[in-house]
């Protein structure tokens, strides 16, 4: 497998299905660790850096479930690529910003992914369709424990896993889900509902990571805290809290279709038209369009048309993904005329 | 034929044909006359009113062109009627208002209609498809003639036809044209061009009338002027100065689709795709998107759809029609609904 390979695979996490697939897009699991005797990625030099690569690719050749997993040095890509990257989330702006020494680990499907020298030694990610941080859990920690038995973790009985961050300390472990919530959004429920999951030390935000808004009703939610509790603690706090929003998420969509059926109606069909019929739409636009006709799949509205292709669509109006299926690049106009192009191809439209 | 025949016959100036037709919705002729000794109609009395609908209706009767013409006495109409037929521009909005003594005569396809006891004695109208004034006032003088034959006019040699209002005397004569502008105001030379129309005593209105705006980019442009110059003169003076628009339009046209033709294709597309598939909509936004559509239409992007069609639904998507499409009082909110279906049924959306 070659990173180009990866735009036209099915990643897991796209591919709509799993339980509570019509509120949950996916969920994620991430863990952090550090390995003992070396300094943490932005205290240590560049040859213990090197080193910890070395050691890094020997663990991840010889465990099962990385075998064979893309092993990209980040000093080899091109800023596109690195974007590109980013956009599928797997690897951090942070990551990309100072390539030196950086690694990303892709396994296949993209279930997994490992960045490498980022602020800690390991950041190790597991993505899973819908809502499935058991399973996720389960992988993540299978992985964890054989790089346990290769890499000497830094570890304390007293505070856990060691991280360069203290934020991310004992268990090192964040979970996290994204949400579709427009029923939420369009009853102004949402915010009651985030000042709520911020009173319960979990936090919220958008489809595109940290530092961005929640833009078309998409909501990514994790825990804030992971010291002091265990692994499964955390994970149950935050499925108990995920399964009352799905609820209060589903109750709105029957309510609002029940007394606005008409505008709900009309939203949806009016958000397909204009996907399938744009010449010229920016990734803004598109996230909005593309919520009300999730929506729209989700309330058997549109038929014949299924959640995969919507999430494929997601993931390829970004900036970079779309440089690369032009295999060229463009500029913020020409990506508005592609973006649409793409959309109409995707969407069968004219 | 009944009143409400009219909904489903095909009217004249909603053909879409005749010359120019891609921006000339139509041409309108319109002559005041009154009789002699009958006080003008805000003078006379109910008496004197009665007689003149008498008189003017034997002349109907009599008369080859209006031979079989619909007529109507207004008091025998509801507010539903004579909305509908301010809409459909067969008589004014002042008509309608107190109906004692009125009526409208409508001839076949609606080219011609006559109101009685408006603001004059009769008020003549002539309607043609495209751009045709001279057919419209072919039409008129011949009927004009004819009646003047038969019912004695107030005229004078010295000030021409006689008129209850001064601005009307003379020839009697109101030419006007209902043209689609699209470009001219996309490329915001429209100010321009009304700005030098007032200037050459031309004035311009909405497409719904007197004291509308101008919207959805349709201007009604006629001559201010009714006295001291000739039928032909007034006739030359307007038609040559439409041709002028036409050609700045056309221009327009041309150059903005060279320079940003994927913003129009843009805009069209998505004008088309909303029409066929909104479940609300206002009328505003209605005739917005129309005029989207009828461009798209001209330019040759939207093939399989005619001309005539967007007329029928311009005419459709007004709260009379609407009603009396459905049989029935529609709220606001329900004109809304039923608008957008009507949209959807005669454009073969979903």
């Amino acid at each position: 497998m070659k990173l180009n390979d990866l735009i036209n695979q099915n990643c897991e996490w796209l591919k709509g299905t799993g339980p509570n697939s019509n509120i949950v897009i996916s969920s994620r699991v991430r863990l952090a660790r550090n390995l003992r005797y070396i300094p943490f990625a932005h205290r240590a030099n560049k040859k213990q850096k090197e080193d910890l690569l070395k050691k890094i690719k020997e663990a991840v050749d010889t465990t099962n479930y990385t075998k064979g997993a893309l092993f990209l040095s980040l000093a080899d890509l091109s800023n596109l690529d690195k974007q590109f990257l980013i956009e599928r989330h797997l690897i951090s702006k942070e990551h990309a910003l100072h390539s030196d020494s950086k690694a990303v680990i892709i396994s296949d499907q993209e279930i997994l992914s490992i960045m490498v020298n980022e602020e800690d030694h390991l950041r190790i990610q597991i993505m899973q369709s819908g809502f499935n941080l058991d399973e996720a859990w389960r992988i993540g920690s299978q992985i964890d424990e054989e790089f346990g038995k290769k890499l000497e973790y830094a570890f304390s009985q007293e505070w856990g896993y060691l991280t360069a961050c203290p934020t991310n300390a004992g268990t090192g472990l964040r979970a996290s889900v994204m949400l579709h919530l427009p029923a939420l959004v369009v009853t102004k429920q949402i915010n009651k509902v985030l000042q709520a999951i911020t009173k319960l030390s979990l936090t919220a935000r958008g489809f595109y990571g940290e530092g961005t808004e929640a833009s078309g009703n998409f909501f990514q939610i994790s825990n804030q805290v992971t010291l002091g509790h265990s692994e499964e603690d955390i994970l149950d706090n935050i499925e108990r809290i995920i399964k009352q929003i799905l609820g209060h998420e589903q109750n709105a969509r029957q309510a609002l279709f029940e007394q606005e059926g008409a505008i709900i109606k009309d939203r949806i069909w009016r958000a397909y038209a204009t996907l399938q019929n744009a010449h010229i739409i920016s990734s803004r636009e598109s996230v909005d369009l593309l919520s009300s006709v999730r929506l729209g799949i989700d309330i058997g509205l549109l038929k014949g048309l299924d959640i995969k292709t919507i999430n494929r669509i997601f993931i390829l109006i970004q900036p970079a993904h779309l440089q690369k299926l032009e295999g060229k690049a463009l500029s913020a106009q020409e990506r508005d005329v592609k973006r649409a192009e793409m959309i109409r191809r995707e969407l069968g439209g004219k």
